[in-house]
């Protein structure tokens, strides 16, 4: 019965290929730029191409820390001789030859930036939410302002290499997904054409690490505010993450889809673990369900589905672009439940980027995201 | 429409009463005795009582300390003289002249020393899952063995008093709930009676600090696994509260009730959120749901619904017997969400089984629960 | 040896007396104003006065959130009907007809209220800095200002009640200490007076918890920035504590005193631990040495020196106003080492404010302070 | 004055040589073998040997976990084949034809096993105890045995490369290093031979992540007993790490050094940060003492001693063999502390043992060490 999954996007569906090396250390290297280089994602970003052998870091930005060292803000870099540059110098100035320009700035700056950098010839991915939405007037109704460049939202590739693997190697301009979303989509792309799926009500429980919250300090994210306490925010499908999530599983599924959504802030600094539910009639047995499951990640480098009566700890994935995917049935309820574990800075964010940096360059899509996670 | 609500079960539904005060510190007081002192729900049972004014605590056990002060086992006590006496010891010997015992013990000790303990005139209050189901077969069921004293099982009150209060009130054995469902029922009480709500597939995604595990070590609770991860357990409806969940949730509702449960850990010592999900149709305002939860709750000390836009957080209710209640409606699935905090040594063992007694014996019922949380 | 351990302060060294009982919760209460309601010790302190017989807290004082309930800002606290006063009215006019004034406000601003609260007539205890040099130059050299009302320096007693117990009963106006400086103050105090002590070199390094840094967020208090870290700031006598220390440490030797102070924040909400490291020729036994200290405490309700082979515990005293000491010696180095362990808001602050105020009032001295420790 | 620093271990303070390049991934690598693969300082070799480009891990043991895959135990490592074998199986069988054999057991066992593996040829880095104190009577006094191979006790070579680099490139047999002492080693190996310092009394105040404690679940490390608390343990030179830390800087500093050594538990998983305080007349000022340290440490690659203004914290060197040192002078008391952080599991095990196998190999010294740490 599964012979249908995800048929709708066979062309996306191509497994990761081997691609040419990356250039080595030795060797001419692609030039990247990253702009907001001094937030989390960012300076993550940064942690992870200083280990890509086929890139080299040309420029880096951060308005709050110009001139500075970045390895001075952050001393887990060092040694690391970037210096940093103004993000509000004007665009083309402060990326210099890169040509590839990841963008981590806040909502909002980068529409601001991307078309010049595209019009240069260079190659984007944004981390912030600007061109993810694909609709003009949905991006208007959740971020409250008009699209700058609303002509690119077509173009733009949403970045779940899993997902949209072919259309992501070709991109211009790829929109790197949130974490909250990665984290859903991952645990429901294996049943998209599933059939007797309620795609009508899908309830996702996300549970968020505190770096999700940015690097900003603020009442919410104070230590001891945090610390030995839990509590959910933006509920009722307040949170932003809902568009795009409900439209990405759209495209999967080839219909509406419903996604009631509600993130938590748990007293962790890394790590997204999503408990997401919902109804199938029939009742699809466990069996069935997990082979569907590694059938449709089979061969993929960073999905990982659990073995029967595994189950996925954040810890487990610190510090990789690693997801590791549980997939139960409780049967009393007739209830599927899938349980997806990722770093929200990895999979989530910079991991995800460097991915979909692979992918475009045609590169081997696990370089320089090779190393284990940290645990404990 | 909420006229129905609870009305099955009117007697218990009784709103707290002033009852006499308890004797002060300088009058006679109730004697009490605590049936395994050195587990974390023991011993903050007897850090309440500490702070009672009616009650004096005139036995208190444990195999593993026998012998020893409790405060020096436990130094936060101090000043505390209390002397442990060994748990194994006969029990009528080790709980002398108490009036009232209880028993914070694994289960399956209880069941031994209970019918001893009521054929002497005393009455019990019992932490552990030995008298939480009515069923015989139940229990076998989900704990493997038969149970020790069947008969008793009719006899037992499931101690919710915000549920059960009237039949607390004379009970000479009331089994105290178990943390995760104290705080499913209390999230879902309000709404027993509700038209079409769907009783048969209650999502209930819940989180618990670490002390709900116990005080024993353990692999998965040794301090590096647990720190800065999350992770589920006990998924897909094989953790042993469903079936007192389901049980009560049924009482309430006069219908068969199932509930997808799902219980995690989090890196936090004290404190239980859950957020319950469930379908209702015609969908109801967020407005009238919380009207019915404020009608519902109205005079209760220990139960709180929040205001509509605050959302509760654990720490807000940690080292109290408070719980915390915030309802909403995703309009955009038709889903009921309902969260609800509590700290799982207070409202979920130790506090509640306080409140029992207060109602027990007849006394204002917040007596020696009024302290305020310990925030941050 | 030890006859004459702080005999130079024998009037100061009485011991806690039973006082008249403060008035019940039928009766009339002293009145009492808090200004600054929502830091953290503010808020802290709040929480004592709810469970302290004999106190009403008639305004208390927020800028940041006038005109809401206290409760509103905090939930733990619920219920509590405290509206918040602007904290920048005229003084008089906030304090209403409270007789005793908290100032629970940023160093610099007591100075400025302070002298028209005791015109006024109130008695003060300010939580701050203004009032704890009694030299107006040292204050000008640490603080870099001049102070407003040098006069009352001489005035103002800084409040340990195990140290200044006679003066802080008749005071008007209370410097209550910082927590650093309670911490080793209690540790060293039954050292004043013993012979061959080097005091020109006392290393005291110390540990405290978030809250230390008050509620207002920082790059620094950020949760992902302290969680699973460890850090030292302020080190090489740079902290603000030290000036103080060193006062009343001379105060209590009766010469120079000069302490190598390191603070250290550590990833918890609460709690503050002191390791002391001193010289001494001849070397004390540690068995002498826990006599003295044993001598020195005797009868205090909230200073317990540890039994030998028990090291203090931040946990155990949490969220309470009591201060665990431990005293060793290590012998292969001939060092006294004394460990000590505050709740860095209850001894090292809120706790302590309450303490002199129960002195201030005649009142027994562990009024609305009996509540065990909350752990874990 | 800085002349004299060290000179006496001159053939030790070789600077570290480029060697030749680690074989690459396609080339033949030297095989290795790790006994104990399954507590946090084995899994932690495992981890970082993965990313060696010049070793194979041909075996690795464990008896808690015979049979089973590794990453099945320690999800963070997938994919990682190797299949564990029993350590209890005779020696030369479990390391097969291992070069090196890395042996990550309790503090007894290795002493069993060394003979054996040298006489086959074998090398060993040994991260136990048994093998780090040159003197058997001081062996048997804080081991409370006799030593199984006293013979081989001169032989060892203790095993930190900036101190005895040299010997450790021609060694048979390398004690690594126990985490206190390497952190306090560091911290104070540049002041060997300073005019003036008094070695008989220094203090080393050290915290701890609760890795340090090993992976088997205690009471003590039991999350909610560790989280939101701080503690010491093991004081008043108590700790088996006194006499390695005495033996090392003894030789260092060429005469009789004492060290009053307490350590603490913190709330974290990784990490470890030592306050060192000694007394030195004249008292050095911290210009001359940072360029000591920067002469003292130049081109290594592991240690770095922090700007003039910068402190360390553990979080920054998390996950890597780096010792971040900040020097000062505390003018007041003329002490000199120098603060020191590590990874308890880096450079304070598994990282060293690692840098010792390169110096052993005349690899480069970084060779699978240079990733960045991982914050936050």
């Amino acid at each position: 019965m599964a012979d249908g999954i995800g048929l709708t996007h066979g062309a996306d569906l191509a497994r990761p290929v081997a691609g040419e090396p990356a250039p080595g250390r030795g060797q001419g290297r692609a030039k990247v730029a990253v702009l907001g280089a001094t937030g989390y994602t960012g300076v993550e970003l940064v942690r992870l191409l200083m280990g890509h052998p086929g890139v080299e870091v040309v420029a880096a930005t951060s308005d709050s820390h110009a001139g500075e060292r970045l390895d001075r803000v952050f001393p887990h870099l060092r040694p690391c001789p970037i210096r940093l540059l103004p993000t509000s110098a004007p665009v083309l100035e402060a990326v210099g030859d890169a040509a590839v320009v990841f963008i981590c700035l806040p909502h909002g700056l980068a529409m601001e930036k991307v078309p010049g950098l595209l019009e240069a010839g260079k190659r984007v991915i944004d981390f912030g939410a600007d061109f993810r939405l694909r609709d003009d007037a949905v991006y208007q109704q959740w971020y409250g302002r008009p699209h700058a460049c609303p002509d690119l939202l077509g173009e733009a590739v949403y970045g779940i290499p899993e997902v949209n693997r072919a259309r992501i190697a070709g991109a211009r301009l790829v929109a790197n997904p949130g974490c909250y979303p990665t984290s859903v989509i991952l645990a429901l792309a294996p049943l998209a054409g599933w059939p007797g799926v309620e795609w009508s009500a899908v309830v996702a429980d996300c549970k968020s690490g505190v770096t999700g919250a940015g690097r900003s300090p603020s009442q919410g994210t104070h230590y001891p505010e945090v610390n030995d306490s839990l509590r959910p925010y933006n509920v009722a499908g307040a949170h932003r993450h809902v568009p795009e999530m409900e439209q990405e599983l759209e495209s999967l599924v080839g219909g509406p889809v419903r996604v009631a959504f509600t993130p938590h802030l748990v007293p962790m600094s890394r790590g997204m673990l999503s408990a997401v539910y919902l109804r199938c009639r029939p009742v699809p047995s466990v069996e069935e369900l997990q082979a569907a499951y590694r059938r449709r990640f089979e061969g993929e480098p960073f999905v990982e589905v659990l073995e029967p009566g595994e189950l996925p700890a954040t810890a487990h994935v610190r510090g990789t672009n690693r997801c590791h995917l549980a997939v139960t049935v409780d049967g009393r309820t007739g209830t599927v439940v899938v349980f997806s574990a990722i770093d929200n800075l990895g999979k989530g964010a910079a991991g995800q980027a460097l991915q979909n940096l692979n992918v475009m360059m045609g590169w081997p899509e696990d370089t320089g995201l090779q190393a284990p996670g940290l645990f404990p």
